[in-house]
């Protein structure tokens, strides 16, 4: 088959791979039907994650179609069309009977990382029965990729973690994709303000359209005086960091009010200074999470009752042997006005 | 009266001031039975708190005694025997309405801060009906001193906020006496494992007879080694940073396990470095809180009923005419091995 | 001022009776701009709350202006315009502190019911500062009269009390006024379907524009083969009792899925039968609870940011002086299609 | 092999039976060390479960040794000693997955139900890497088993349903086994008081010596009026129920207070009669369950680091061989005063 493979920081290539076998009872092979790429991908071809070997197989979202499966797989048979989910969960391991599935013992997030991932024709799933979800009859599989990482991750690190109420205001720091993701799952809960910072302005006018009541482009160093503006100087009720650097990071903090939650989605590089000088009496809640994917289930609920439509963040089509040009799309986001690109293996 | 008044960094002086009166409907004044002195009011002597105005009298903590009240108080009448809370409440803000009574827009910590307060033979306490409780008949006075603020500070911003559950594995950083209150209150919760850490001996010793199941003391470097040899390598369930200050902070992370909480107590005065480069995929929460004292009935049932001692805190006691001499007894807590300190106004 | 005076089963008059006067230092007299009927009025008036004495000016919910202060009323001035909450919460008690205003020790429902209500061109509100909320300017205050009952007690009662959320299949027994209110504030939630449940067409007609994604007549006494085949026999996460009767809490217990909530909010005047025999083992949760009206100011948030509209509950418009009509209307709620009607004081 | 047989209504045998084998490779095969009767077995004696087959071996708790795995079985190995859950847990399906094991899909109650169970001298237990608990080296294997069932009943339907809190006034209804786990887990969480009621005074002086602090004998009617008095007439703020008939039932209606949660445990055959009439404004909570033992490894916790010691609650002992004796025994548990009864493979 062919397959992405990342062969050393700023080197991958489009090649051929042996097909993935079966290994263990639990296990599943997954006929890819379209994948994406998602920022992380875009750091492991930096060179950021040294976990991550040469001749890896990148990716770790998509849909596909059953192919073949290990012997105690369960809920699943030959010709089945599945979500993939970007963490692998054993659901008996103490973390995940917790629905901490980021922390499986024997899984977490190891598609793409530590084993072979989904830019590929064919796919390996460990741990099938708890790490694929079914895809209903008639649903529209393309915008199911999304479930695969991008939405839950949006909603449980910064909309759940966050804790967003029926009449709060928010605020959504980074409106790249994961931002976006909180931008739309935070609806579900009705907050009455929702306003989205960036320093592309591209990017704020679609924040715009997706439900964002005001938008602030951060350049010019006043976003902070413009919230306290905003919240006649309270600050908002939930602050979620969807960057991952120090600066707006620190930004959350200066932003949020007395009794509000911070909630990283961001993946950091480096540490962060903590205004602990003032935050120590404001009784505020930061929280930091890897995805679950534990809501999976939940979003697709929503997703099939049309209460929200994740296919508005996608906005580039390729075939999946046209990934190079997608790479180049992806990490050029601002100028190309990408979101997501979906990869379809015809 | 006779009161203790702060004449700026350095100088305190135990002299005469005209007695309290009422200014408004919901005030009452109240005659100090007991009092205490509490760490912060330390720090307020070395000047750390500048909002603090030279000539005002200090302390935040007591029971006494109903002298006079204005017409709109309607809980209590002269004679009645209270506690007064730390915090004073109006009952109805917006953050009063929430439970969270330390931002309450015109109360909050304001007792021997903004306004005069326990150090002295009379007190006026704003918002009485929601900043006084009642004494039952027959309770021990002195133990109830420790509801004004040390118990309900450890209690809710450490065990509440650190979520401490049956069978946790939980850490303590700090073993004066608000960390000891957060010792005891935690086994409210039955905790299977209490550590704590500190770096004083004595302090140390005290803890064990008090709960703790493990104790470190921390002068050698090596506590985060301990802790992480104690939890086989997994870190503890909740860690409570008492003391203030970066480097504790920072052990609380390093001793976190996945999933955890950190519930910070200290008063702190500088930013602590946050090493979001770790923690940004460990599930984290940490919290920060300025006591609401909105437990103190609950806690006080708790007493009533013997499921806690919180006299176990008191290691000294004076009249309150000896209060010069308390504060050097208790501004040399480890060499007089002090802990709470008992003014009683004879 | 002119009133409507309850005076024994069947008996009411729009009469003259002396204008309120200030009777405490925390109460306000407010004059009346905008007042509406409940059920509970009409129950009233039939004599079935025999707690309530001849000569009552009844009403409990409204919009008014201040008009006069007791001395320790801070949160009000003469002129503000104010939503008189039905539930009167003295701000200081043990339930109040707990958010259960309905059971305050000095308050709960005794607007219109124990002391003079609303219906009238003045009226005594005690506790005012904590029993009234400011109407920002420039809002809708024919829409905020929801707010005062019909709004809270559909939302504590049945959507936060049935603990709704994203993705869950929901169903609402019973589409009168404060089914419609239920069945509005769910969807702060985003439920992915609503079912709801009556015997009159108009009102499931108009379920329909308000949300409902499916309507059951259950005239023919096949709603609950009807929920169970919509839910593919698995049955619905949240029901919501809104009428009162053994009839309707027991179809809650046969359409309640295994893990879900029954949330009554419907007044009832006889026992119902609990089928423990199945239900035991069903992990359910059954609530009750009369309105606390702890959310109004969340409410007031999702109205001014258009989250929800209340008007759409107002069918019916009267003169305050047309009340005997007004009553009339209302008394035919299925004759006359009415939900709330609004009586405006001119 | 031998096992205890169910031949029908009032028939049992102590008989030959072939071993079990696996059929699933999620099976374990587990020889019984020591196994136990629950008053459900008592039940099925009776012919009360008319699901049960003549031929089943009855019997759902139980502590053993594994001696054979199927093929994809990977948290346990041969000779592994483990602690059986009374349910079993796929732990993939959508029950499974939010942690209600007892509505499995492929298990929940089955062990002694719909498959062969614990009494006799082996047991195949499917899903066994979710339905099987590791023992901790050096543990009392006796005390886990109450580990199977009796203690995580108590616990989870009634303590954790009954959000007991410091503090809270409680009532347990029913001082039988379960009763009493409900009485020692409810310490976890330090109730001010405990009042356990029963119609046996013999367990009413056990109860005592378990922690409860006021025991009443409802055997003269005056139950209601005696914890009335107890409470100042506010009721309690949780009722377990542990008994399963509408008297006891409706007596935890008439004890609770406003705001208060009736957690029942008791397994019923006939409905029961909800005084709606009185309860509608009272902002109770009621909650039914069967077991899902998801707190299994919290308790295991609780166990080991001396938290509570469930050997308390054995009284009897016998050699498994025995087992007709024992049932003798434990079907007259008032006259014999036997909670549980110890049996043990030898």
């Amino acid at each position: 088959m062919k397959a992405l493979v990342y062969h050393g920081p700023g080197q991958k290539a489009w090649e051929e791979k042996p097909n993935p076998i079966i290994k263990e009872p639990t296990d599943a092979i997954v006929k890819i039907l379209k994948t994406t790429i998602c920022g992380t991908d875009l750091h492991i071809m930096k060179g950021d994650l040294p976990e991550i070997t040469s001749g890896r197989i990148i990716g770790h979202e998509g849909v596909g179609i059953v192919e073949e499966m290990g012997s105690s797989v369960s809920s699943f048979k030959k010709g089945d069309h599945v979500i993939i989910s970007c963490i692998t969960s054993c659901g008996k391991c103490e973390y995940c009977k917790k629905g901490m599935y980021s922390h499986c013992t024997d899984g977490g997030w190891i598609l793409g990382n530590l084993i072979d991932g989904t830019q590929a024709e064919y796919v390996r799933i460990p741990h099938a029965d708890n790490s694929l979800y079914p895809i209903p009859a008639g649903a529209d599989e393309e915008a199911l990729v999304m479930l695969s990482d991008i939405l839950p991750t949006g909603f449980e690190c910064g909309v759940l973690n966050g804790q967003v109420k029926p009449g709060d205001v928010i605020a959504i720091i980074g409106a790249g994709p994961v931002g976006m993701a909180a931008l739309l799952t935070s609806q579900f809960y009705t907050p009455a303000e929702i306003i989205v910072i960036d320093m592309d302005d591209n990017r704020l006018a679609v924040a715009k359209t997706f439900g964002a009541t005001h938008t602030i482009n951060s350049s010019d160093g006043k976003a902070v005086e413009q919230v306290k503006k905003l919240t006649n100087g309270r600050g908002v009720d939930v602050a979620i960091e969807a960057v991952g650097i120090s600066a707006t990071f620190e930004m959350c903090e200066e932003i949020i009010g007395a009794g509000g939650h911070i909630a990283n989605i961001g993946v950091h590089g480096k540490s962060v200074t903590l205004h602990m000088e003032t935050l120590w009496s404001k009784n505020i809640t930061i929280t930091t999470r890897l995805v679950d994917t534990v809501t999976t289930p939940m979003l697709l609920k929503t997703v099939q009752s049309k209460k929200i439509e994740p296919k508005k963040l996608i906005t580039h089509r390729f075939k999946l042997s046209q990934i190079m040009e997608a790479y180049d799309t992806f990490g050029n986001a601002a100028k190309e006005k990408a979101l997501k690109v979906i990869l379809t293996n015809e």
